[in-house]
């Protein structure tokens, strides 16, 4: 979820009496096998998920390689453990862990992909614990890496785990790819899939690393926007210098950097940059249709966020403007003296991080080619300016009636007790653009998670109960796809 | 120096050969008593400067504040040792040390003010050598302080000292002042000069923290940049958000940021705060012939500055822009992640440090005003805006006929073979101010550093040769002004 994320806050939806107060018999009636061995296992397989999050796989932080590197090891003895033939695989960076069940011929193949990398747990100061010590509270999972990806794809291997041992025959081939560099932009999984092709050959692939809509308000994604993550450096005097004395004679890189930055950006969260919204697909009057019969209130959304006012483009919804319109963010920026108090410093250099989440027919490579010339042409000849490419990702639309979502919406309905919901994210997954040019394969994008587990920022969780609801929707989907 | 500093980058100035190449015999003639005075223990008073200079007084660091106060007793203790009456007064922050020779009825008294404590070392990296570990490097001893000010209020205190040891009376009353909150603003001298008006009562005030023109140019400054430094804080979210999920939705306060700083700028280091220039005194004819004619290279300077090129209000040369028009100058911003690599994050807040140099007869009090009005007034009503207040100053502008201005171009031929240049400053003290109002005295700004000396930043020096010659400077002009 570096890329895909979060699309609303709870408690937006407030579930229905009908579901809240099913019977016990009514349950039992629908309990199936998959159900029964799952519940038989539930703290077993709580304390593996805790196993995994102990480990410390920050994949941008060159500190914790090591650590990087031990989780893939535990991942692939996970799946050797759920029946899987598996092995860690170097990748020029960050290894990958793939596992694989084939003993279903003439069946589909299914590519599971995940990842176990996870994002720094920077500010530590915010956490209530270790983010690295598996916490629970209440019915929570509190850790680095709950929801994204850890406990997401775990729950899936062991749903894959279930669907073996209950069956004692795979109903459909299975295939499991669990990356180390997500949080990173993936940079090595493109030449790998392509250098696998023959291997990860698949029908569909499946991928958990989302949200559902709600709590108890499964989802199907349908929709992520594209990503270009740049960094913009502007360098002036080669030391920092008095601001008394130099001021006035010297171009300030930090007041030149604002003006850049803030040339990007147009009134009411609109992007300046020339030609950006040239390519921008419309949102359908269905899309449109559909979003606002979801349960969204703005409101209580507003509330949860803790912003002063909801903001953005004039002339959409919030879920309109957070699934269907681009944006400009910046993600941070620094120069100069931060510190406590006062110093009157004219800095030698200043930068900022920033991104443009873009929606479908928006080209990355095209908008950072925009973005970069639209700076250059601004930045005024009295500093230095370079730009960063960080990482990129193309938006994508998946067809709603595509191959096996009627399948997934009978699995959810087992594992979840009621069918999901179709939404479209603000955030990207690149590696689904890469699944689909490299292997013509389709994604299906099935979160588990919930919209507040503060995936990329302190104190981030996981819902436990879904943790297992999970598992059972994915051993279901398997005997689903299979029929 | 917090406020006040250097004019200009050497080597600009090239000194004439009469000077270079003046004889021994004619420096011989003009040796003076207290010439030789100082000659005779220039290895032990520069061991006096470097036991002063290893204590870290950091005034802004509150880790640092028995370094601050330890240094406030050796200033005591070697004023004292100079043959002044001295004692260390506690002001409600760091201490003040005032010490007095009061041996000199019906002449005037003479107030030489200065400061004990130092900027931070950061970037430490950057020092070749520890910061407080003075070392001498060529003609100069590198050190945090050497220049700004420990090493030229020392001068001064040393040429008391000649005086007394070779005179054996005092020429003139004299008083002196060195502070510990300089770089922080001085919050605390206002109240301790209005509470002790009477032990201060003095016709002039003496205040070497500043620098010369350039090597071998010695000068008087009769103008000062006064100074506004606020801090801008912007807060959105109630937490830092993944941007993907919530960037349309919410407004970023790194976004608004950098929108609200660039509106404070207009085209070519121009303020765009309304109000802004309303009461800004032009530079004077005789000003600009006088500027002009001072032995100043703009491209010497662009290179010693190591920008891709000067900058600054059209219209202007570089020294006035420097001197004489008023900037704004971003010290400091950081948001949101900053670390190696990318994190998609939205922050939650935002925060700049800027500040104001002002000129005659702009009032810091009511800048300040308009920018805050002006920042509030641009604010969306999407975020919360903080406006904090660091400190401020007034602009100086000190008659170049007055009382004493004489006395000290006498004096600096006799200190440094060479009458003084006049110029102003880019930097502010606003102490000038305050002992103009408090005690009806005037400044006189002999400084004694060099415009390359990194006063704030790394590997700050002061030329060896200057702190001798600043000591005979100090001893003939209490000679001048007794006469």
């Amino acid at each position: 979820m570096t890329q895909l994320a979060s699309s609303s806050i709870t408690p937006v939806y407030k579930p229905s009496r009908a579901w809240n107060h099913r019977t016990p018999d009514l349950l039992e009636k629908t309990m199936t096998q998959i159900q029964d061995y799952v519940n038989s296992r539930r703290e077993e397989w709580l304390e593996e998920l805790k196993e995994l999050l102990r480990i410390a796989s920050v994949s941008t932080d060159e500190a914790r390689k090591n650590e990087v590197t031990r989780c893939a090891e535990l991942v692939s003895e996970r799946m050797r453990q759920a029946g899987l033939d598996a092995a860690v695989y170097p990748t020029g960076g960050h290894p990958a862990v793939y596992g694989e069940r084939l003993g279903a011929p003439g069946k589909p193949t299914l590519l599971v992909y995940g990842h176990y990398d996870v994002q720094p747990p920077d500010p530590l100061d915010l956490w209530r614990y270790d983010p690295f010590e598996p916490t629970v509270e209440g019915e929570y999972l509190v850790a680095r890496g709950a929801t994204d990806d850890k406990g997401q794809f775990y729950s899936l291997l062991k749903g894959v785990e279930a669907s073996i041992r209950t069956r004692k025959e795979v109903p459909v081939n299975v295939k499991m790819l669990i990356e180390g560099e997500e949080e990173i932009g993936s940079p090595h999984l493109g030449p790998f899939i392509r250098k696998e092709r023959e291997r990860l050959a698949c029908d569909m692939v499946v991928i958990a690393d989302s949200s559902q809509f709600a709590k108890d308000v499964p989802a199907i994604t349908y929709g992520l926007k594209g990503l270009v993550y740049l960094e913009l450096v502007v360098r002036g005097p080669k030391k920092d210098l008095h601001s008394g004395s130099f001021g006035g004679a010297v171009a300030n890189p930090a007041n030149v950097l604002t003006r850049m930055i803030a040339a990007c950006q147009g009134p009411f969260g609109r992007v300046a940059i020339p030609g950006f919204y040239d390519d921008v697909r419309l949102i359908e009057p269905w899309e449109r249709e559909e979003f606002a019969k979801l349960p969204f209130d703005e409101e209580e959304f507003r509330q949860a966020v803790g912003a002063p006012k909801l903001f953005g483009e004039e002339g959409y919804t919030t879920l309109e403007r957070k699934w269907a319109r681009p944006t400009l963010d910046v993600n941070g920026f620094i120069s100069g003296f931060t510190g406590e108090g006062a110093k009157t410093v004219l800095p030698s250099v200043a930068s900022a991080k920033f991104s443009m989440r873009l929606v479908a027919d928006q080209d990355p490579e095209k908008i950072a080619e925009l973005t970069r010339q639209f700076l250059l042409d601004i930045a005024p000849d009295t500093v230095e300016v370079e730009i960063l490419d960080h990482h990129g990702a193309k938006p994508v639309l998946v067809p709603r009636d595509g191959k096996g979502v009627q399948e997934a919406v009978r699995a959810y309905a087992k594992g979840f007790g009621k069918e999901p919901v179709f939404i479209r994210e603000g955030g990207s997954i690149p590696v689904v653009n890469t699944f689909q040019e490299e292997l013509g394969a389709r994604s299906l994008l099935l979160g588990l998670g919930l919209p507040d587990d503060d995936a990329h920022a302190p104190n981030e969780k996981f819902r436990i109960e879904d943790y297992y609801r999970g598992m059972v929707m994915m051993g279901e989907l398997l005997g689903e796809l299979g029929k």
